[in-house]
């Protein structure tokens, strides 16, 4: 049952240690199947170099397992809110990569101070807040949700991108792989605005007019990058 | 004899280049055998690409040579105070990994900031005082008794890692493997945390309840990472 | 038709994941054939490991494409203005290397603090101002403007390389092997400025007479280093 | 003619670029032959990828070249007052390794932080001298002589290392391989110590006690690491 979906989700997965985001078994992407509303993930703690794609588990969106011998990932109940809550996004990915997550702990939002960010990511990725008391009751759904409260005035497609206050970052995108390769842009950009901050302890994102240039040039209507 | 302890203790080594934990032989691993109470630890000064499982060698807990062509590693008194000291330990491994030692020679405890250290790692990791004086005059024995100084407010099963001020790391866990395990846990958190602190330099540790949440999801009666 | 010249801009191109200064498509090396005006060039958007020499685009100097099947990079409009304005380079490099980048979006020249910098490039690399208001209409074009303003006192040829504000570097050469060379050179160069003046916050750029000896060692009339 | 100590600075130079030390062809290693008082050093500018053991040049201390088809390094003047001021070493290597050059280009000695320094290198590493006017005469030569200058009250066998200023590292030892051991282990200390001193900003040198245990037990009479 949805055997390409998890050969998909599978392939997405080994894009974590190849493009080095993942140390261990800290990170996992899945992919959604629109017309069933079925979810592949990658199963929890289990590593990369004995993963099969048999070895994906299909969810639903109520968080039941469908198919599959092994648990689903911990972080299964935060996938779920984000793909209710962005209904356009087809994958997700989490990872703990080592310049996002120090972004992260250190719970500042990530200034967009070039193209490199602006081909891909519409201004600032947010920090969502960190939880407390209660949240931690339902620990992973409540993760979901402070990232939906971190988007209720941004564009969850024009950024596709969150960092979690002390924990790490979430990427998304139209599927499991994009979802991916934005994972990398996200941890290069973390990584050279870090750098830059500290060749110029006072600089300034990169001005509105470049953002756009380069946002608009390879996405929306009138974009032109690439073979179109 | 004891082949078996030798051959994991070997692999347990191996791991430590692999992980780009160690350069030249500034590293071992030892793995102790309850039931005999003899320990293997990889010899002193011999390189990894040359080592055998049959180099291990066999030492019990008063220092004495079980077995084995060469000298063991220099720092085997250190690791004799800690099986001592610390019962509950099955393995143990010290390097000079490049994050870890530089928080050692900053001579800084570590803070916990985030999830990826909470996972494993309960609260900060102590650095353990440099030696003064006449504890030169069993160096590397009072290496270990500064550690277990150390701990003597601390849980070392909470806490598998520590840092020698001015020298370097130490981590452990239930056999070789695990310690291996810890260690490059503590290499990652080490980088992050120094990365975290220069992205925000007045970045507060994370909050006690995210770091309950995240250490008891893997760790005790109601852990539930995993496949279990 | 310029298969040579195919040939060897496809093997530079190569070179710079080689080198690891470009992540996915982020990077191009042109290369111009003096005696036809024209010039191949990586097309856009197309993944390195999927790259062929037939995959290289000819243009000419007036924007046309002359011969290919894909779509031109994207920076073609930049490639065209600094062959025009700077007739004795040969090959163009295009990248978003991580130091070089981190020097662009800080906005700052990159001194020159020693001799690896000095062997290459005579004096600092200048960081071109960013874009304006209708400075966007003509995009790419306008890139090079910027770049050639940033070279009117100042020599392209002991100069091989500039920093584009909020965006990333270009280098040059006598072909686009040499451009590339300079790339990788300049990466290098970048990282350790800003590490060195991590290390010495009052750091001063090295002595005139130092950089003299070290680019003329190499350079000009005078030259001994190497096989002559 | 001295094939086995062509052979062996052959192999000596190769360790550079498999250590990470060399980009393109920035670095040499020289060997002498104490009974005849010829070295063999690395050809200027050949590409390590194309090196062979025959291409090696073989030199005596007058600077003469006794054999080999290529032009030797353009440091071997260096090498050659290096050899006569410091008879005890046997072998040289120059590199422009990223790390040690940024201290070299920041213009400060390297404090000892730790252990990993103590055990190899006795005390801090000397940053030389810039040259100055009729200095760049006799540019190589000079070089060396800074050095000697730097070590004037310092024992060269106990701190096999300097920084050249904003140049970069040399380091020696009894033989080519020796050095090129030393030079890693620099690179290592000056990479732990910048980030030592980003991590703790007030940190002092490790105590004397330390660094003279960690020495002499890997040095002289009671050493006692290792297969003795």
């Amino acid at each position: 049952m949805l055997e390409e979906l998890k050969e998909r989700v599978y392939r997405a997965n080994m894009e974590l240690p190849r493009y080095g985001l993942v140390t261990f078994t800290w990170g996992n992407v899945s992919e959604i199947d629109k017309k069933s509303g079925y979810f592949a993930i990658k199963p929890s703690g289990v590593k990369y170099e004995d993963l099969t794609p048999e070895d994906m588990v299909i969810m639903d969106l109520f968080g039941n397992k469908i198919e599959g011998r092994y648990n689903p990932s911990s972080d299964t109940a935060t996938h779920i809110v984000l793909y209710k809550a962005f209904p356009k996004i087809g994958g997700i990915v989490h990872t703990h990569s080592s310049w996002a997550t120090s972004w992260a702990q250190a719970g500042r939002n990530l200034p967009c101070y070039g193209t490199t960010h602006a081909d891909y990511i519409y201004g600032e990725v947010p920090c969502a807040e960190s939880l407390k008391g209660s949240d931690f009751d339902e620990y992973e759904k409540t993760t979901g949700l402070k990232i939906v409260e971190a988007f209720k005035d941004r564009d969850y497609e024009a950024v596709p991108a969150v960092l979690c206050r002390n924990h790490g970052p979430f990427t998304w995108g139209k599927d499991g792989m994009e979802a991916v390769h934005n994972a990398v842009v996200l941890e290069e950009v973390c990584k050279m605005a870090a750098r830059c901050e500290q060749i110029n302890p006072q600089v300034q994102p990169a001005p509105q007019e470049l953002q756009d240039k380069h946002y608009f040039r390879k996405h929306g209507a009138n974009a032109y990058y690439g073979q179109r």
